[in-house]
């Protein structure tokens, strides 16, 4: 292994995670670490404070150090500070998911032109390996889906939600008291977290850029207790999946929605703050990883170990490689959600009349939607009834089509929920 | 990518899986094949046949050759093939687990002298990526754990006794006509195959040589439909598990044998020829890999994605790394299953008798085994009763002796089976 100099840029709970570990390879030095308060008092035995800076690109411009860790998270400053850090020569080991779906190609374009490499290991579902087994091991695989579990948060409250039939707002409460979500919840529960997550595995996965822009993302703010129990009823759990495909047409279909998700696909079983990521490639066929997608450790492993790969690789080449296997330069031809196909889980609120469900399967049917299940769930005390679609696979403007056309029926009061299905 | 030239040692469903794969990779040339039978009609479209030969060591020696790709299987000849083959300063890829068990030590000796690779990804768990994971990403990781079900032969015959309340004999004829199960299928239902693997696995976990021949290991054969049902009426599945785990004393403790796992554990959620292998590290935490363990595509994943690490680190270096970070010269203290320490499930055949009960309650006492679930099963024609016990965690000697006494009592016909239990 060769001996690297390293500076760590953020030294939250993420930082320090990743600077104990450090402390068993006598290989590895750090050497600066740029947080911005220099004053708050570190958690951490033996710590040496001369080794704090407030200015980030004190590390960048330092030319003694060789690996930059970052762990602060979001664009401004991060990607100036990264920027003069490639620019310098550095090697980057990051866990920022937003700057590199946001501005990853620029930094990967300046890497190689310097001849330096960018891991990101933890900026995907923590601790679980799948970054460099998707580029080394798995790269004889033609990757044609991805649907995962990539946000904890989400996971958590929609866990609770369903075991202890709490509405979204308690158990996002819950999950604030305890740490799962924070003070302002919108990264995770709308779904922006796993949107940059999916951009990056998609974007190995299939060689091809996907764009963060052209994401359709839907979160889950809008999931009721009741859907939980109707999903129930039907066989389903509803879970945040963000999925990637490559159709038969060479585009490329990416998204982040809730998904009713069949109670016996091994996905459907992982709870509480857990990620999973189920993986179809030729020759492979379905993998399914599945662990921590977050906190200090779990990301403490995936940063270390992207380091000390990268130290072995230099003490015999400056060429170093597990990034380079599987290039991505191609951009990827992303549909519009409106041109996907699904079956869909749709909540109808329904004046309580023999005709409702008869609109219904008109309206369906003239939109080209064929109906697998239909439920009507009582009836209320304002005299409506719930009533509950499952449809066989449509196509999403379709539905939208035919969504609109049930509002303009005097039967149909609202539409309340419309969901997607993974069987 | 490196330009290699390749040797192909075995061309069964494997072997004509990986060469199919091959023909994707211009940088890559399979130069000749080695076969048992030249006449045997090959299902290959353009298919050269003089590509062939019967004699390996002609492989083994061609100086053209720079990688082997072993898929023939078994301890001889491959050895001495291989050994040639290194001494002759080839690379190795391989798909073989019982001679990387039993003469892994030897190989990689004569490997590290003459510098170059073996590399064994689809020696374990087929197509779920492992090995490299574990020696390059997960490298950071204090690995304490791992739980697995390795062998996909005896988790198919395992879930159709449990789904079709079949018995053993019944269900491993099915899996034999479905060509899942071998004619003579005693290296997997006897836990051979999973032994292989595990043995290997734990080595390069724990960073300690692990030695087969101290792997306790116990198949699945004496497992009965009626086992299936009480563990079920338990909230269990039965399993066969290949577990390593490091003591707290620094000893290891590596055994394959059936268990009765947990419903709501993912592993019992493992069906069919399913593998799954759960890790538990520090600081990663626990995680799930869950894959196609065998068959010809996703071993031919495995192959390839090892051959093409390889070519990819050969342009740059000679000496390639990711093999080579995780060192296990050091021998692993191995404890005999005596021993361990688990939970028990016993099922009882006594006489039908108010005193069984006390008897067990008792003797378990005796021996210092807490009881915490016995249920009794009716009475049968013979006027025995089955009664089944869960114990808390006990010491497997202690469990032993209580067994032996038991059967001394008159009113304990038999010990109609002894399995350990996973939470």
């Amino acid at each position: 292994m060769k001996k690297l100099k390293v500076g760590i840029i953020g030294f939250g709970t993420v930082g320090t995670g990743v600077f104990k570990v450090l402390q068993n390879y006598k290989e590895i030095t750090v050497k600066k670490i740029a947080v911005k308060n220099l004053n708050k008092k570190r958690n951490i035995e033996n710590f040496d404070e001369k080794l704090l800076t407030n200015n980030a690109f004190e590390i960048a411009n330092d030319p003694e150090i060789d690996v930059i860790i970052e762990v602060a998270g979001g664009v401004n400053p991060t990607f100036d500070i990264l920027k003069t850090a490639i620019n310098n020569g550095k090697h980057i080991v990051t866990a920022n998911k937003e700057l590199l779906a946001k501005k990853g190609s620029e930094l990967f374009q300046i890497a190689k032109e310097k001849n330096v490499v960018i891991l990101y290991e933890a900026a995907v579902a923590g601790g679980i390996p799948i970054i460099m087994p998707v580029k080394t091991i798995l790269c004889a695989n033609k990757i044609s889906k991805i649907a995962a579990i990539l946000n904890g948060t989400t996971n958590y409250i929609l866990t609770k939600m369903h075991e202890q039939n709490l509405s979204y707002e308690t158990a996002l409460k819950q999950a604030q008291e305890l740490g799962y979500a924070e003070t302002d919840p919108t990264g995770d529960v709308e779904g922006f977290d796993a949107a940059y997550k999916i951009s990056i595995l998609s974007t190995i996965s299939f060689n091809k850029k996907v764009s963060i822009d052209k994401i359709y993302r839907e979160g889950i703010t809008k999931i009721t207790a009741q859907d939980i129990k109707s999903a129930a009823e039907l066989g389903y759990r509803i879970k945040l999946i963000a999925m990637g495909q490559v159709l038969e047409n060479g585009k490329i279909d990416v998204r982040v929605h809730p998904m009713l998700v069949a109670k016996k696909h091994l996905l459907a079983k992982v709870n509480n703050a857990t990620n999973s990521i189920m993986l179809t490639g030729y020759p492979v066929g379905d993998l399914i990883l599945t662990g921590p997608g977050a906190g200090s450790e779990p990301t403490a492993s995936s940063v270390v170990g992207d380091l000390l790969v990268l130290a072995s690789e230099l003490e015999y080449s400056n060429a170093p490689l597990p990034q380079s296997i599987c290039h991505h330069d191609e951009i990827a031809d992303q549909i519009e959600i409106g041109e996907t196909f699904n079956e869909y889980y749709i909540s109808i609120n329904a004046s309580n009349n023999p005709g409702a469900i008869g609109i219904i399967g008109t309206i369906c049917g003239k939109n080209n939607i064929n109906i697998s299940t239909i439920m009507q769930k009582g009836v209320k005390d304002d005299n409506t009834a719930e009533i509950v679609v499952i449809t066989e696979k449509s196509k999403e403007s379709d539905v939208q089509n035919a969504l609109k056309e049930l509002l303009q029926s005097d039967s149909i009061k609202n539409i309340d929920n419309l969901l997607r299905v993974m069987n």
